[in-house]
C-alpha cells in the first residue's frame, strides 16, 4: 500500500508539522496522531489541524499508529523510545528527524522491542523558525531525506518509507551512519556553530560600536544571523552528540582560518587571491547541481544588496 | 544643482554599472565617461549603455568631469589617484567606493590637487556577481552609503554628493574614517574571511567525500558559498588594506570559537544552550530595523530550505 493507516508524530515542530501538512496534501495519512510536551503546542496542533488527534503522554500518542517519526531534539530520543517501546504496535516502523544519527542509533536501538522496523532518517529541510505553526507543506520539496538502514532492515518498510518520503516531494537516499555524521558536520554543523560565533562576537562589540552592527548588517553578517537564529535546544543537542565530527571538522577550520591571518598579517596577497579564487569555484558547482539560485542575493528583494 | 553633468566612472564592475544605471533612470547625470582596463569590459559598457564613451587611460576619462568615481580594488586605488590627479578639472568631486577608508584615505588624498573635492565613500551594497552586466538600478535602494569625509571638507561639495546618492535610493551616513573601518571589520570583512575558510575546509573534504558536500549542501554550508564567490581581487585587497581590525576580530573570533569548542568537548549543554538562545535574539534586531527579511530562509523558493 502507498502511505499509512495512522502516523503518530512525536514532538509537533517545524519538521513535524511540515510533515502533516505534506502528508495530509499527498493524502498519504489515514489519520494523523500527534505528541508534544508543551499544552500550548498541543493545543495549536489541534487548532491548525495538522493532528486530528493530541496526547499528553507519547506512549498513548503512538498506540496502533503503523509509522512512528520521532520529531523531537536528539538528546531527548532516547527517553521517548524508552517510553513509547511497550505500546508499539507489531510490524509498525519507528524513523526520526535527527540532524545526528549515530546517537540515535545508540540511544534509540537498545529500546525497540524485534517486532518493529527502526529505521533512523535525516530531513535535510528546515528554516531559521520552530514551533508548530512555522511548518508548511512544501518544506521538503526537492530537498534531500537521507535514511540510514541499519543491517537486516526489512526491505519492504524501507521501501514503504521510501514511497512516502518521495510521495511528499522529498528525495531520499541512503547512506552509513557514521559517514552520515560526518558529511553533515561539514556542510551543516560546523557551519552552524561558526554562524553562532561570529554573532556572539558581534553581540559582544555592540556595546563598542552602539547600534551600527545591526544598522550595516546586510554586508555580510547578516546571513550568518539567519543561521544563527536557529532552535537552540535543537543546535546544543547536536554539538553534543555529534561531538567527534565537529571537533574534527572544527579543528581543520581552525588551521586553515591560521593559515589565512597569516597570510593577511605577512601581505600575502597572491595566497589570498588563490584561495578566494578557489572557493568561487565551488558556488558554481552548487548552482549547478540545482541546490541553490543563481540569482544575485538569493533573489531575496530589497531590503536586499550584499555589501562589501 | 541636482545631480552632475558629467559623471565619470573608473572601473566599469558591478557598482559602477549599478550607478551608471541609476543615476540614468534618476536623470542625476548628464553624461557617463567609463574607463576599464580590459577592452572587452568597455565595449560590454558601451553595448549595454552605461557609458556614453570609454576611454583606454582614466586621464582621458576623467577630463571635464564634475563627478569622479573610483571603482576599482582598493589596492589599485593609489595608482589611478596618481594618474588622474593632473587632469581633474577645477571643483570637481572625487569619491571613490572602497570597502576599506583609513588606506583609500592614505593612498589617493596626497596626490589630489587642492582644487578638487575628496569625499570618501562606500555603498554598503553589492551582489556576489562582477562586472559590467551584473549591474542594476535598484542595487542602492535602501542601502546605506557611508561617507567619510574628512577635516575641511566643503560642505556645498559633501551636500549635493549626498543629494546625488540619495537620488539613487541610497540612505547616506557620515562615520570617522577609522570607526568605518572596525565596523566593516565586523559586519563585513571578518565574515567574509570565515565564509571563505569554511569553504575552503569542504574544498579539501571533497576528496575524501566525494560530491556529498555540494549535493547536501542546503544544510547551512550553500549560504557560506554565496558569500565566498565574491571577487577575488576586491577581497584580497580588503584583508591587505584593513588588516589591523580584521585581525582584531579575528582574534576575539577564534578565543570566542575555542570558548564553544571546549563547551562541546566537555559536554557543557547549558553554556550552548545560553549562547545560541542570545544570538537568536540578534537576528530579531536586524528584522525590526529592516535590515532583512523576516520570511523563513530569506523568502527564497525551491530549492529552499534550511537543514539541520
Amino acid at each position: 500500500m502507498t502511505g499509512y493507516n495512522r502516523v503518530a508524530l512525536i514532538g509537533l515542530g517545524l519538521i513535524a508539522s511540515s510533515m502533516a501538512h505534506a502528508l495530509r496534501k499527498a493524502g498519504l495519512a489515514g489519520e494523523i496522531w500527534g505528541h508534544a510536551r508543551s499544552e500550548e503546542t498541543r493545543a495549536a496542533a489541534l487548532e491548525i489541524g495538522i493532528c486530528d488527534q493530541v496526547f499528553e503522554t507519547a506512549a498513548e500518542a503512538v498506540r496502533g499508529a503503523d509509522l512512528v517519526v520521532l520529531c523531537v531534539p536528539v538528546g531527548a530520543m532516547g527517553a521517548i523510545a524508552a517510553e513509547i517501546a511497550p505500546h508499539l504496535a507489531v510490524g509498525c516502523t519507528v524513523t526520526d528527524v535527527g540532524s545526528v544519527k549515530a546517537a540515535v542509533v545508540e540511544a534509540v536501538g537498545p529500546h525497540l522491542p524485534a517486532h518493529v522496523h527502526f529505521i533512523p532518517g535525516h530531513p535535510l529541510a528546515g528554516t531559521e523558525h520552530s514551533g508548530p505553526r512555522s511548518g508548511f507543506a512544501a518544506l521538503f520539496s526537492n530537498r534531500w531525506w537521507l535514511l540510514t538502514p541499519l543491517e537486516g532492515t526489512d526491505a519492504g518498510a524501507l521501501a514503504r518509507l521510501k514511497a512516502c518520503l518521495t510521495g511528499i516531494g522529498a528525495n531520499v537516499d541512503e547512506m552509513e551512519v557514521a559517514r552520515h555524521d560526518l558529511v553533515l558536520a561539514v556542510v551543516s554543523h560546523t557551519p552552524h556553530l561558526i554562524a553562532y560565533t561570529m554573532v556572539g562576537v558581534a553581540d559582544h562589540l555592540r556595546r563598542v560600536t552602539h547600534e551600527e552592527v545591526i544598522k550595516y548588517s546586510a554586508s555580510g553578517f547578516r546571513d550568518f544571523t539567519r543561521i544563527a537564529a536557529s532552535d537552540p535546544t535543537m543546535w546544543r543537542d547536536v554539538f553534543l552528540t555529534n561531538k567527534d565530527a565537529t571537533l574534527d571538522i572544527l579543528g581543520r577550520f581552525t588551521e586553515e582560518l591560521f593559515m589565512l591571518q597569516r597570510a593577511i598579517r605577512m601581505g600575502d596577497g597572491q595566497m589570498l587571491h588563490d584561495y578566494f579564487t578557489r572557493t568561487r569555484a565551488i558556488r558554481r558547482g552548487i548552482i549547478e547541481a540545482g541546490q541553490d539560485t543563481a540569482a544575485p542575493d538569493f533573489g531575496r528583494g530589497a531590503p536586499g544588496g550584499e555589501s562589501r
